[in-house]
C-alpha cells in the first residue's frame, strides 16, 4: 500500500474539516457565544497543525489510488474526522466527557443520530450547529466533497474512494468525470436542502432551526435540538419534515435524470416504487394500529408517516412515544431500521435496492430448484443484474450479520440493559437510525464508556457499509507490496 | 407433476404411522389405561382407512421421483403425520383442543419440543409415550423410515424425498444404494438411543422414563415429562444427556466412518471441530458468567454444558432457569438457538457447516476484493466447495429470513407478548429448539389458536429446512407438466 499518499489525503481531509469548522465559529460570533467561539478555534489550530504537518511530511509522486488505498483513505478519514470533530463539544465543556463527545460526534458524521444528551437545549448554538452540521457533511460523504471543490490534476484517481464512501450494492457515475459527479451531487444536495430551510421560514421556525433541522433531514441523521425531538412542532412543520426525509431517501442519480430531462427514466425504477410502497403500506398500518392513541385518525396518519419515513430513511426523529406503541407497530418500525433508504441517497440500512435482489435472487434460486434445467437470471430495472453484484450482495449480508452478532455481545455485558434494547440499540446505530426501544428510545447516556466505543465504532461501520473500517484491520492490507 | 404417485407414496406414509402407533397402544394396555388405548385404537382406525383408500385409488405405473414430486410428498407426509398423530391427544381426552394437539404433535415430529401443557404430568403414560416417540420418528425421519423398511423394487428413486426431508446444505449418500444408506442410519440411530437408554437405566430411572427421555435426547426434541424439565434429575442423568444430546447433534456419517474402520477421517471433519469449539468456550463463558447463581462452581459448569448443548443441538431441555440468568448468557443461547446442530444430525436451526460455510464465504469475498486479480475458493473438509452449494447458502439464509420476519408479524398481533417474547418463540419453533425466553420459556400455552396454527407451520418449515413446504404453496408446483 502507497501509505505516504494514503496519509497525505487524510491531511487534506483534515485542513478541510479545520475549514468548514469556520461556520459553527461564526455561528458563535454571532449568538456572541465566546467560550464555544473558543473551542472551535482552537480545534481550528490543531486540526490546521495535524493535517498540514500529514501533508508537509507525505509527499510522494505516485498518486494512484488502489481498490486498498480508496478503502483504508475512506476509514481513516472518518475515524480521524470524529476523533477531531468531537473536540470543541469537550473544549467548550458542553460535552465533557471526551468518549461521550467522540459517540456524539461520530453519530452526527455517520447521520445516526443518537445521542448521549439527555436535553441538547443545555448546548449553545454555535454547538448545536456543529452537532447537526455533520449530519449534513456525513450524508453526502466528505472525500465526495473533497473531490468535488479541490483541484483535479489527475482524473479517474479517486473512484475507489467514492466507491467507499458511497453506500449501495453498485455505484453509478453520473458523467464520465468523476469530479463533475461528485460536483453535481452537492449541488443537488445544497440545493435540496435550501427548498426545505425555505419551507420551514415559512412555518415561521427561525432560521437557525430551520437550518440545523434541514441538515439532520438532508443527511436523514436524526440529532434535533430538544429532548422530545420533532414532537413539539406545528404539523405543518412535521409534514414538511416527513416530505423530505423521504425525498432525502431517495437515489440522486434519479433527480440528476429530471435536471436533464429524462424524468420519464424515473417510472422505471423498481427500487423507487420499492420504496414507496412499503412506506405507504407500513405508515397506513401502523396509522390503523395506534389510530386508539390519538385524538383523530389524521393525527394518527401523520404519526404513521412521520415515524415510517423517519425509520426507514434511518433518520430517527420521532414525534410520537413509538416505544409505548403495540408490538405490531414496533415490529414495522424494527424491520424498517433495516430496510433502510435508497442506494445512492443519504439513509443507512441495508438498502431498498440490496432487498429487492434479495427477493429477486431467492425467487431465482427456487425457481431453478423446481426447474433444475431452466437458466433463470435476476433482473433489475430490465437490466440483467451481474453474478458478481449478487454474490457479493450474499457476502455483505453475511459480515452485516457477525457484525451485528459482534455488537450486541459486547453490549450483553452491561447490567441494565435487556437484550431487545441490545439489539435495538446495535440495529440503530450500525443502521444509522438513532432511537432503539426500551431504555435507549431517546437516549444512549446510560452505557458504559467501553460500549460507547463499540457503538461509535458500529455507526462509522454502518455509514461505510463495513468494508473500509474493516480491511483497516486486516494487516496484509497495509504491506508495502 | 405425477400427482397419483405423490398420494400413494403419502398413502403408505400414513398406514406406516398406523403400524407405529401401535407402540403407544401397548405401552397404554401395559398402565392398564382403556381411554387412552382406546384413543389409539380409534385413530389407528383412522389412518388404515385414510392410508388404504389413499394407496388403492392412487395405483400408477410411473414411479420415478423427480425433484418436485419429492418436495411434494415430503410435505404432504409430515403435515398429515401431525394432523392424524394429534387424534390421539384429543380422543383420550389429554389435550382437549385439536389446534392445541395439532401444535404438541408438529412440535414432536419437528423434534421442537415446545409444549402447550403447563405439567405434562397430568397425561396418561401412553398418550407421554407417544408424544416423545413422535421426536425420535421425526428426528431421523419417518420417510428415511419408510425407504429403510418397505421393499426396495425401483432403485434410485427416493433419492429426492432423502434429500428433502434430510437436513444441511448438502447431503452425502454413505453407500452407494439409499436403501442400505438409509438403514444404516436407523441402525445406528436405534443403537445410539439404546445405549442413552441403558446409561439412564443405571441411573435408576424407571424404563418408560428412560425411554422417553432417550427418544426426546435422539431427536433433539425436548418435549419432557415434567414441568421443571430436567431439574428435577439427579447431576448423573444431567450429564448423561448433555453427552447425548452432543453426540446426537453429531453428523451421522461420521458414526458411520468410525465402524468401517475410519475413524482417522473425523479428524479432518472441520464441522465437528466447530461444533465441539463453540460447545466448550459457550459452555465455560455461560458457567463463569452465572458462576453466582450456584453454590458451587461446579454445578455452574454442569448447567452451563447443559444448557448450552440443549440449545445449540435444538433439543431444548433445561436444568436450571436460563430465563432470569444475566444478559450475556442469554445473548449467547440466544445466538446458539440459530446455530443449530451438525449437518446431517437430528438437530435443527442453520447448522454448524452452514455458518462453518458463510464465514468461509465471506472471507474468500473479502480476499477477492482486496486482491481484485485472485481466484480464491471455498474449501471444506480439504475439498473445494461447488460455487451452487455457496450460491445456495445465499439464498437459504434469505428465504430463512424472510420467514422469520414473516412469522415474527404473525405473532405481533398478540396483545400479552413483548417483541422479544415473538422473536425468540419463532426462534424456537422455525430453529426447533421448544423454549424462548420470557413468557415463553416454558410453554406457548398463552398464544392464540392463530399464532399457534402459524407456529406449527414454522416448526414443520425449520424441520424440513423450508423448501419443501415452500414448493407446495407454489400453483406450478401442482401443474400435470
Amino acid at each position: 500500500m502507497n501509505r505516504k499518499m494514503v496519509f497525505r489525503t487524510v491531511g487534506m481531509i483534515v485542513l478541510l474539516e479545520a475549514a468548514l469548522l469556520l461556520l459553527p465559529l461564526v455561528t458563535s460570533l454571532i449568538y456572541g457565544e465566546a467560550k464555544s467561539a473558543l473551542a472551535f478555534l482552537e480545534t481550528i489550530g490543531i486540526a490546521v497543525v495535524f493535517g498540514g504537518a500529514l501533508c508537509l511530511f507525505c509527499k510522494t509522486e505516485k498518486t494512484t489510488i488502489y481498490a486498498k488505498e480508496g478503502f483504508v483513505v475512506t476509514a481513516l478519514t472518518w475515524i480521524l474526522l470524529s476523533l477531531i470533530g468531537a473536540l470543541p463539544f469537550v473544549f467548550s465543556g458542553d460535552i465533557p466527557s471526551y468518549i461521550d463527545a467522540v459517540f456524539e460526534t461520530a453519530s452526527g458524521f455517520s447521520t445516526t443520530g443518537a445521542t448521549i444528551l439527555d436535553d441538547p437545549a443545555v448546548c449553545s448554538h454555535g454547538i448545536l450547529f456543529w452537532r447537526s452540521f455533520t449530519h449534513w457533511l456525513g450524508g453526502m460523504g466528505v472525500l465526495v466533497l473533497m473531490v468535488a471543490i479541490l483541484p483535479a490534476g489527475n482524473e479517474g484517481r479517486p473512484i475507489h474512494i467514492l466507491r467507499a464512501e458511497m453506500p449501495g450494492p453498485t455505484m453509478g457515475k453520473l458523467v464520465p468525470k468523476l469530479k463533475d459527479t461528485a460536483k453535481i451531487l452537492y449541488v443537488l444536495y445544497l440545493a435540496l436542502t435550501g427548498i426545505e430551510v425555505v419551507f420551514l421560514l415559512c412555518g415561521g421556525m427561525s432560521l437557525f432551526e430551520a437550518l440545523t433541522l434541514s441538515f439532520g433531514t438532508a443527511g436523514t441523521g436524526g440529532l434535533a435540538l430538544r429532548a422530545d425531538s420533532i414532537a413539539f412542532y406545528s404539523s405543518y412543520v412535521q409534514w414538511t419534515i416527513t416530505v423530505f426525509m423521504f425525498l432525502f431517501g431517495v437515489n440522486f442519480n434519479l433527480y440528476y435524470l429530471i435536471l436533464i430531462g429524462k424524468a420519464k427514466q424515473i417510472f422505471k425504477n423498481e427500487e423507487l416504487w420499492t420504496y414507496t410502497g412499503i412506506v405507504v403500506a407500513a405508515a397506513l398500518m401502523i396509522a390503523v394500529n395506534v389510530r386508539d392513541t390519538f385524538a383523530t385518525f389524521g393525527e394518527a396518519i401523520r404519526a404513521g408517516f412521520f415515524q415510517t419515513v423517519a425509520f426507514i430513511t434511518t433518520t430517527g426523529y420521532s414525534t410520537a412515544p413509538f416505544d409505548s406503541w403495540p408490538v405490531f407497530s414496533k415490529t414495522i418500525l424494527f424491520t424498517l431500521m433495516f430496510i433502510g433508504g435508497c442506494a445512492g441517497s443519504t439513509g443507512g440500512g441495508l438498502k431498498v435496492a440490496r432487498i429487492l435482489l434479495m427477493f429477486k435472487t431467492a425467487k431465482r434460486d427456487l425457481t431453478k430448484m423446481l426447474h433444475p434445467r431452466s437458466v433463470p437470471v435476476v433482473r433489475m430495472d430490465g437490466r440483467i443484474v451481474e453474478e458478481d453484484t449478487v454474490r457479493n450482495l450474499g457476502s455483505y449480508l453475511m459480515i452485516y450479520f457477525i457484525f451485528f452478532l459482534f455488537f450486541t455481545f459486547v453490549l450483553s455485558f452491561e447490567k441494565d440493559f435487556n437484550l431487545l434494547e441490545n439489539i435495538t440499540a446495535v440495529s440503530a446505530c450500525l443502521n444509522n437510525i438513532g432511537p432503539g426501544f426500551g431504555k435507549v428510545s431517546s437516549t444512549c447516556a446510560g452505557y458504559s464508556d467501553v460500549s460507547k466505543c463499540f457503538l461509535s465504532l458500529a455507526m462509522l461501520l454502518g455509514r461505510l457499509e463495513i468494508y473500509p473500517i474493516l480491511f483497516c484491520f486486516v494487516p496484509s492490507t497495509w504491506s508495502k507490496k
